[in-house]
């Protein structure tokens, strides 16, 4: 992983090299049918989109062979586009409790992953990826996906939606861990998991 | 895997190879910070506890390290063992849900793991295996225990209450397999997950 800068604890002040934010973040958006990744670069400040799409999985297949799918898919993505960080949307379930079961089932296999393979994983929840990307924690899923668009400069909404939602979790973790708070080691908006 | 009999289509009945009953069952009882396991073995429709205990986890770690623990005892447990099944009890949440969420985590570990070895994995309700062990849905969880003790021929309730119920699944899926239904096809207690 490139350095990041750090905080020079002698004369109180941060210490940032010279590709501090050049920063390769892999955002995960969890599922069981279809998980949503999208691969982005930090560069000076500025955010552009290296890949984006989903591993799916056929709705008929026994859950353990649908994980082992994810699991498998999900290590080629790692080995291919070698990010130095990931990104996961913390999971929130009011309405359907079977479903989010299942996709919690699914989380736990992207996090097992990621963890082997020492890529350091940070989670956001839907309001923090809300606030960071259009300001606003009640912006509506139209909002979002056009400031994803207009913050990786695309002419057109990256599809599926889970793709763009994982994108919109890259660009939050991008903005934290590029703020000269977050090097010093103020983490109020991640956390490792 | 050993033959477990099968069923002659022409002949229209369940040819039975001498070895029928004899299985070694691994029972999972997910969980995040403390997983029960408990392997038996059927034969000629006795069982007997080869092994029991629990794969713990220390609550101050990141959910993903608490995961890898999990995946890599797993791993040893059944290259050690050598299960040929796997029973997992179902989840049911109708009180923390953040706690269910956390050991939905868990869960999908121990399905990659035991799919990833090509381990049959049964899945069975907390309702299926109080009926098949206790033979009553709504027996107590003293009961089960000392159902557990008594079909084995323990002479103590094994510990920690997480190995004892995950003998009961092994039990409860060591019942099912050995009926003469189960080797016909008829799965009406079970399925693959």
């Amino acid at each position: 992983m490139r350095n990041l800068g750090f905080y020079d604890k002698i004369n109180e002040q941060i210490i940032v090299s010279k590709d501090v934010s050049d920063l390769r973040i892999l955002g995960l958006d969890p599922g069981i049918a279809i998980v949503g990744f999208g691969v982005i670069e930090a560069q000076r400040g500025q955010f552009h989109s290296l890949t984006y799409g989903a591993i799916r999985t056929e709705a008929g297949l026994p859950l353990s062979e649908r994980l082992e799918i994810i699991y498998n898919d999900l290590n080629q993505l790692l080995d291919s586009l070698r990010p130095e960080a990931v990104a996961v949307e913390e999971l929130f379930f009011n309405t359907n409790i079977t479903t989010g079961i299942s996709v919690a089932h699914g989380r736990g296999i992207l996090l097992l992953a990621c963890r082997q393979k020492g890529i350091p994983i940070y989670e956001y929840t839907p309001l923090q990826v809300k606030q960071s990307v259009v300001g606003y924690g009640r912006a509506e899923k139209k909002q979002i996906m056009e400031m994803v668009r207009r913050m990786l400069h695309l002419t057109e909404i990256p599809r599926p939606d889970d793709a763009a939602d994982a994108l919109a979790i890259a660009l939050c973790h991008g903005r934290a861990a590029t703020s000269l708070l977050f090097q010093a080691g103020e983490k109020s908006q991640c956390s490792t998991i």
